[in-house]
């Protein structure tokens, strides 16, 4: 891969990744009311930016920790412990941003986990901390053999992608599900598009594309670690080569 | 891969897709009263039925012909012609559920493509028909080269997951949309959970299952047609080989 296209992919990422969080902090300031941590409506406002951080961009920075070629040469441990403290890091952010809705919820009794946006974001969350775990113990810690790590390999990087999949699934319906609960008066409904519902179904595209855009690097083969024998040929894009 | 893993995995993804496919037709004749072709709420409950149909079902049977052994051997242009018209199948019956809900919609006054996830719905099927033109004219009719093919074979497999991907986001806000538009009565609100609520809930995470299945096989290199020098070796599985 080209040092240029590599460069400018990973700038496109962070702009698109920063879009992602600034725009639903701007939609959850300007026409939500803002931020507190106090069961009110202005704590479940947290729960929008803290999934989106959380599970979206930063669990997408975790997961790309090894495309960087500056990962591909010298030892694997520093970059492991980084790809598992930037996951760590993401589920703190995600389990911040369920407590925001369930203490909501529980001040104002309304049920939890009702809507299918809920089981989906609940089991994908779910599915993180397992995934989290068992890379921890298996990949991490040293008592795994070589045969279980090459055995569990594809199925975590499986799984990584999907949770990402999911994840984006979860926030698009729950942008869905809060403009419905947002705009209900006539002149101000979801139906008549008002700018509140353009801006946050454009920031639930956004998001879509920024998904794809990690997937398809997650998943496209020139972006991998390479095998030991190509290590030599690819450093050469530490270094300035094609 | 073992024949017996094989064979068990075609009959798990065949029992999920028709799962999908009646429960979503269970929930609409049994909750939603039935169907018809009039431009009335029934007209509409072709919509959920065609969408898991088209695009996800029928388009998951298509995205998978390459992956049965028996593609592996022989010539490839009636496996291509297969594949092409099985999309097609899936994009005729989803262009009917869009007819469905726009119809529905335009006799009821109600305005179009308001929602995330109509956006999210609209631009997955403009996706998909891109992705089937530009698959006929490069990889179907005979005038592309091979290097445009090699070129271009990546990214409409991407594409081809991606698709399926953005389809399974767009069925669970569409079913998150539905039961929150139905389910408005206090003694039988969403978040009560009546029996319809459950029921379509666990329709919207069978459908996750289903695509996470399918996305596994379509992802997960032991499935893929192998190269021309590994093709004898894998031919065993034809004849009830390991």
């Amino acid at each position: 891969m080209a040092v240029g296209w590599f460069y400018l992919s990973v700038m496109v990422l962070c702009s698109l990744g920063s879009m992602c969080i600034l725009s639903t902090i701007y939609w959850m300031r300007y026409w939500q009311g803002g931020f507190a941590w106090d069961g009110t409506m202005l704590m479940f406002n947290w729960h929008p930016v803290l999934m989106v951080t959380g599970m979206v961009v930063v669990y997408s920075a975790a997961s790309l920790v090894y495309r960087l070629p500056q990962s591909w040469v010298g030892p694997k441990l520093p970059w492991k412990f980084g790809h598992a403290a930037m996951h760590l890091l993401a589920f703190i952010l995600t389990v911040l941003g369920l407590h925001a809705v369930f203490d909501f919820h529980n001040q104002r009794k309304i049920p939890n986990l009702y809507s299918l946006h809920s089981w989906l974001g609940i089991t994908t969350v779910f599915l993180f901390a397992c995934q989290w775990s068992l890379g921890f113990a298996v990949f991490l810690l040293p008592w795994a053999s070589v045969q279980l790590r090459s055995l569990l390999k594809p199925i975590h990087v499986f799984f990584g992608a999907s949770i990402l999949s999911l994840a984006i699934a979860s926030v698009i319906s729950g942008i869905n599900e809060k403009l419905f609960f947002s705009l209900k008066n006539g002149t101000n409904s979801y139906s008549s598009l008002p700018s509140e519902a353009v801006f946050a179904n454009c920031s639930g595209m956004l998001v879509v594309v920024f998904g794809l855009l990690v997937l398809y690097i997650l998943l496209a083969s020139s972006w991998k670690r390479p095998e030991l024998g190509m290590q030599a040929e690819r450093q050469a894009l530490l270094h300035g080569g094609e």
